[in-house]
């Protein structure tokens, strides 16, 4: 299973857009980018991406487009300025469609990057037409990239949410668990919000806690991803469990169980007799497992060891 | 210089408190805790730490005070549930003081931590009075851990914002930078907020790359630590540069330079003739740096084979 080809990255990873930074906050410069004939807009459907041929679909800009209602996504390697629009109103449903999360296997990895960027901000964009300080209305500033109060001046920025996603490590097992909405068979890493006033070992101990009862020690970051829905970072990690036994909070975590390698190399092979159904190589959960598998049970517990 | 001492923890790490989330959602749980006759406010003047003979200040909670006014920061190790009042009006004057970072210096680390997510949570709530999606007011919910919407009903969640801060490394340097605003001689890693639709490595060079002209590959993640002023955490990692060429954006970066392991070994000792003066231990940069020295620099490249 583990050879040296190159795998598909978690979805939303690897974009190479160029940010430009330095156009955001400069208004001749952005205008010029938004007038530049070669400048794009990337469609979106609401907050769904459209995709033709392979391809995100990317349209020129329509001649009455006004610049304040468009985010500048930054420059592609094609020296293309890639604009999106912001909505007023994208109405009630924001929540993700099937659509947005098929696009990790319909598009390049860095389109998929662009189109989480592109969601993210554009959500966050609707969800704060007034300011949370005064009650103002607030509108798009620094080429989307803040919104600004009319009324008390406030500026506000796009939120990135970071959550930890963590396997707890007990002689040659790991923990996986599923939540109660979630597919028949799927389990998958526990996850959940950092919170203020805390690193991200003290997050995975505390959520491995609170979930399923259990210790850890020696948290070791893993990777990180993007996910826009709507706009967390997602931080993998590895802690070692100081024993296995098991104290689920049933609120938030309808089961969990100790997996062997044999079990997850069974699950992300996508083996029907695998003892979990594992998430898709889009979520960043698989990859942890992959990355379990690779580098750290091998490393640390032969397998065998771990009955 | 580096033996094996325990080192002070970087400022707001090392927290205790259990934050019994399932209290939070439990309205029957949180009275209870609110008239423990254990329960203690912490106290803050405005958003700053009182400490008196090296501990933060804990008091009963008035005869007349009001749960829905508190925010609960958790159960501390004696047992003790522990609140912050929730104050509607902290004036337009929400920056940190030089008492708000001296604190750590002056209680111990868990009382630090604790202050932290306080001082985060607190000035989160002061600017956060109506609802950004409908301007309509919001009030305190779950324990202070959310603020609804009485006229949508929309949810909001306190925020912790991803920074980056990091070290670029070239044939056993490290690059450090100042901005125009530091005291003079003050050098440091770079740092930069992570961006919806970019991982932590992406954030990294796009930052090293936006501020210094260096690009890196290989970003190894060191450490973390929440910085609340006002609800950052810092995610600190070293790159590999590919060459020492810099092109500095001035507007962001007065200065910067590639300092071989005897300038960073003298600076962390804060020795009057180190090539720059380092950010205090409280601050994760003092501690990136001496990882840097005890692991990575010696083991990267022998010293000696810096210049
Ligand atoms: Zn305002
Ligand atoms: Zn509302």
């Amino acid at each position: 299973m583990h050879g040296t080809e190159t795998r598909k990255l978690p979805g939303f990873v690897g974009g190479t857009i160029d940010r430009v930074d330095h156009i955001r906050t400069n208004p001749a410069l952005l205008a010029s980018a938004f007038v530049d004939p070669a400048a794009r807009l990337l469609l979106l459907d609401g907050l769904d991406p459209v995709e033709a041929d392979g391809h995100l679909v990317l349209e020129p800009l329509a001649a009455d487009a006004q610049v304040e209602d468009h985010l500048l996504l930054g420059i592609d390697t094609g020296n293309r300025p890639i604009f999106a629009r912001l909505v007023a109103d994208l109405g009630p449903n924001l929540v993700p469609t099937p659509r947005s999360r098929a696009i990790a296997d319909l598009v390049p990895a860095e389109e998929v990057a662009l189109y989480g960027a592109a969601r993210s901000l554009v959500h966050w964009h609707a969800r704060h037409p007034f300011c949370s300080v005064c009650g103002g209305a607030t509108a798009p500033a620094k080429a989307g990239w803040a919104r600004k109060c009319g009324n008390c001046g406030s500026e506000h920025f796009p939120r990135t949410d970071p959550v930890v996603i963590m396997l707890a490590e007990h002689r040659g097992r790991i923990l996986v668990g599923r939540q109660h909405s979630w597919a028949p068979g799927r389990y998958s890493a526990l996850a959940g919000f950092v919170e203020p006033g805390e690193t991200i070992e003290e997050a995975v101990a505390r959520e491995l806690f609170e979930e399923a009862g259990v210790r850890v020690r020696d948290v070791r970051y893993v990777m990180s991803q993007p996910w826009p829905f709507p706009s967390s970072l997602m931080i993998a990690c590895i802690g070692q469990a100081e024993d296995d036994a098991l104290t689920l909070d049933q609120t938030e975590i309808e089961d969990a169980f100790w997996c062997d390698a044999d079990g997850v190399r069974a699950a992300l092979a996508g083996d029907p007799d695998a003892p979990f159904s594992a998430p898709p190589p889009m979520a960043v959960a698989w990859h942890l497992l992959d990355r379990w598998l690779a580098v750290a049970g091998p490393t640390l517990v032969p397998s065998g060891a771990s009955a």
